[in-house]
């Protein structure tokens, strides 16, 4: 007899049931529909196996585009808005055998202003944002891994803030077709997991990459702690959290060297929110032309920012990006990766704001593939994570050395598997 | 008694004049309401003005997104689509003041199959691809400028062939929200014009860069005479116009050196065509996975390639790419721009192809501003177009040379003005 297929629809059954009993909780859902994604895992389960994801349920946050779901970027302007076809990571999902579940909540544009979701610890809390709903769901089990962006920190704190892996792979990794654009020289698609293994799964499927199937061996992995030009932003439950992290990796062999980025880096954070600024009035032309008053004046402000901006002054902030990512390779040399937080300590309190994304920006405007691992929690009980950061392109060996950190340092089983 | 302004009704009924006796010729649109845009014009003679395109009408290649107009991208797949916004230049131009008069010809998603558009002079040859309908009616004096885009060498090379300006920004000048991408890496958005000065104004609205309003007086260009690596594939009449377009602006003052690209950049095109199919192959999974059928063989072809080849040679055409952009640098210490063919010769006769991209795909993938200028006809009476090639970012200043070369070749009045 041979051993019987892990269905696909018991999967989405054990989703679907621990949806049922925890999203008016969690609220980590834009769209659901239990019998589409039911659907999908019996025509699955019928047919061949499809690929490395076969069965397998993935949510996806809601800027990405889905031909059989509502795809509303977090805003009223695209209410019940439904494209003709999925994202290109979407459709590479399903080529490899996902059964999509469902949309997952976005922050309005993928930008600052939260949408509906919750803390799945703590109601009074934000999930981060603004791939909110898939930290969430993820964190909490509805679904195995989700589909997240980040074009500021939009990934690594919400995922870390939850508990559990975020995964921006190097800039352009994963195509944007599909995807509603904020800021073209930021936007990353990547993805938040319950394990770096699984992360590393489903970022093969969706960027096409056979050669990230497999997360290669790393003995002891020689780390740059780096304690970021934003650190006086850190808390102290944070950076307790970091130093403790930090001396366990130590302790269980990693070569650990000092990697203070040079002050030459200083000026990341500015640049970062100048091409931030340029990019999205332009990619939100239509909106603020057509849909102003139903756009949140957090945007327009930043909108109105960009557009006041002169050209040289962006010019100069990519300019200086530039540089900056090849100083990168120097400061790497040696190194597999660099250490720093994911965030600047857990949660916070209160649902009118995602977070601080001070450990975010310029890691997102490097390039290079950043990784969140749990990494044991605050006063608060809220988890704290530890952000690896790679040389652009190096998402192989970033991976290795998050996995390596993860069994190190042990996930947090606090959630539901 | 004040000035009569322009009026943006009588701009408007000018073009759909031109268009209704020779659309049925050209066939350079996909879509044309002459209702919707006589309700643009009035509105806008009836309103302040808005800006610098202010009552002029404006063509868009039918792979950008219109929230009034379908937008098909050139497929059966998406015939009638309707997306509910602008594309970030479609929103730009309207904000500006532009009557946006209808949607223009492309070949499949901006691809290698034709569309239905022909050379305006000769029904039997093509008009360049793939902003076809773009050029066409641009050069047939249907509209005074159009939207194109350029991912291979679609707007230089319709734009040289139906003897008008086409110019392709430096890459990421142009929001692409709202296109249909093909090859993130290389697709870029630009615009066929009339002349240098009007290429200029349109894209300055569509980048929202006021700073490309005025174009630079250049006294004296410096120009480096390149005859690429592609230069075996040129036409004998491609040659002669050439020569005698290099001649001309020598004697016009111009300091003329030759500046043949160095052995390093022999793997130009090789790396092109890796970057294209890969991203392509990612860019279109939903359309390969769910409308096969209604794509042309060469599509998926060129997509199949693309899924079979490893992600380390097409990481090292990337860099490659990265390395010859550094040197372009040095190679243009002492230039203004290089000069080099637009298109291997006349517009070839024949509907079933677009033409040889030879001249284009090098410095698609080099990222600086290229710019045809009209530059005489071949032994067919066919226009031709000679290049002017500037450093990434350095766009004012390659509109400079091109100017300064418009003026001094002389546009070729064939067409209705």
């Amino acid at each position: 007899m041979k051993p019987r297929r892990p269905s696909a629809l018991d999967a989405a059954e054990s989703c679907l049931e621990r949806i049922a009993a925890r999203e008016e909780a969690v609220l980590a859902w834009a769209f659901l529909d239990p019998e589409l994604a039911r659907g999908q895992a019996r025509a699955l389960d019928a047919g061949a196996v499809r690929g490395p994801l076969h069965g397998l349920p993935v949510g996806v946050k809601d800027i990405l585009d889905t031909a059989d779901m509502p795809s509303e970027y977090g805003t009223p302007i695209y209410a019940g808005h439904r494209p003709p076809w999925d994202a290109a990571c979407v459709a590479a999902a399903r080529a490899a055998g996902a059964v999509i579940l469902g949309k997952t909540v976005t922050t309005e544009f993928a930008t600052m202003t939260p949408g509906k979701t919750r803390h799945p610890l703590d109601p009074g809390r934000t999930p981060g944002g603004s791939s909110s709903g898939s930290a969430a769901a993820v964190a909490d089990g509805m679904v195995p891994f989700a589909y997240g962006t980040q074009t500021v920190g939009s990934i690594i704190r919400p995922a870390a803030y939850c508990g559990v892996v975020g995964l921006k792979p190097s800039f352009g990794t994963i195509s944007r077709s599909g995807m509603k654009m904020a800021a073209e020289s930021l936007d990353t698609i990547g993805v938040i997991a319950r394990s770096v293994e699984n992360a590393a799964l489903l970022l093969a499927a969706a960027a096409g990459r056979d050669d990230l199937l497999q997360i290669p061996f790393l003995e002891k992995p020689s780390l740059g702690v780096c304690r970021s030009p934003n650190w006086p932003q850190m808390s102290p439950e944070g950076i307790e959290g970091f130093e403790a992290a930090v001396s366990r990796l130590s302790a269980a062999g990693a070569t650990i060297a000092n990697c203070e980025l040079p002050p030459e880096f200083d000026g990341l954070d500015r640049a970062h929110g100048r091409i931030l600024a340029y990019e999205m009035s332009r990619s939100f032309a239509h909106e603020m032309a057509h849909h102003h008053s139903r756009i949140s004046p957090a945007l327009v402000e930043l909108a109105d920012l960009g557009l006041a901006m002169p050209h040289a002054e962006y010019a100069a902030a990519v300019t200086y990006a530039e540089e900056c990512r090849k100083r990168m390779v120097d400061l790497l040399r040696d190194l597999d990766a660099l250490i720093t937080p994911s965030a600047t300590g857990e949660a916070p309190p209160g649902l009118g704001s995602t977070g601080n994304t001070a450990m975010n920006r310029i890691w997102t405007l490097l390039y290079g593939p950043c990784v969140t691992v749990p990494a044991g929690r605050g006063p608060a009980g809220m988890p704290l994570g530890i952000q690896l950061v790679g040389l652009a392109d190096a998402d192989a060996r970033t991976l290795a050395v998050a996995r390596w950190v993860e069994e190190k340092i042990g996930t947090d089983p606090i959630f539901r598997k």
